[in-house]
């Protein structure tokens, strides 16, 4: 529609940057998944880990196929620990999310993308499924090239002070409040 | 990696929500983005236009081609009006923003998708590119069915108030205010 000439910004230092989303508002894995389908404009190759998700569909499991081979997702988890209706005790919750972080310290070591999401991770850190020192001992593995993002409520002052982006999403009002169900497309 | 059952949400009462993503942090388009990758999961169809954006490569533009033909995007605009280095005048950058709008009628019109994306619309209005009027004309032409989110800073309360779901994005910490440069597949 417009005939303007198109820039294309090229950094002259290129560098991975550690992006954290947290907050209680919706568009935090969401604007995780953005930046997968942005990423892939630049031929980059994402992995998204996603933890505690896995036992409720949501429409990026299949959308990431489209994507695919650059984007790659694997969703760990039991659903959410300790929510009403979750019926799996916290022990199987750490165990699940011990096991997710043993195939990101795989990625990382193995330098395997250019992008790394690990989505719900700050609630997995909050609700004690993970530990501080073993995300903080990721972080010191990642490849200098790589991104790596961080989504979840209540993310850590710790991890908040060692990120380089860091946005907070509040809600402001949210429909399922009206009682309205989550509708697919927009919520799941 | 794990062996829950997977459950999958299917809503009662079906509807589309008008969803408004502001705030003068990192992740509103890349949050809307996120949508229309997820609504392709659900074999939903997504237009994304985008408003002033249309100067500046941004790797959704080539990411979105991976996930034709359920999403199209057309960027219609002629940069950020009045930022430095911006060419255009005011006049130039209404008159596009105008034209982007019969575009949006005409989908609208025609029901041509399930999920509507107006990427930095809230800017264009609070620019005045578009008027108050004229956005809420759209949101009557909106189909039931039809998801309608609504991007970028400074969102009118009147649409807010009108909208379903609001989601305001806030700068905690942004790489740029350490002189880190844009970085592809993070910031464009």
């Amino acid at each position: 529609m417009s005939d303007v000439p198109i820039k294309k910004l090229e950094p002259k230092i290129r560098q991975g940057l550690v992006v954290i989303l947290t907050g209680n508002g919706k568009g935090k894995t969401t604007s995780a998944l953005g930046m997968a389908l942005r990423a892939c404009g630049h031929r980059q190759r994402t992995i998204i880990v996603q933890f505690m998700k896995g036992d409720l569909y949501s429409g990026e499991w299949d959308g990431v196929e489209l994507l695919a081979p650059l984007v790659t997702l694997h969703h760990t988890g039991k659903g959410f620990c300790g929510i009403e209706g979750n019926p799996y005790p916290h022990s199987e919750h750490r165990a699940n999310a011990q096991e997710a972080l043993l195939l990101v310290e795989d990625i990382l070591r193995r330098d395997q993308c250019d992008l790394l999401i690990l989505d719900e991770i700050n609630n997995a850190l909050q609700l004690a499924l993970v530990d501080l020192e073993q995300v903080k001992a990721l972080l010191a593995l990642r490849p200098p090239h790589m991104h790596l993002v961080l989504t979840g409520r209540d993310a850590h002052p710790e991890l908040v002070a060692m990120a380089d982006t860091v946005s907070e999403v509040r809600e402001i009002k949210h429909a399922y409040r009206r009682h309205i169900e989550p509708q697919p497309g927009i919520d799941f």
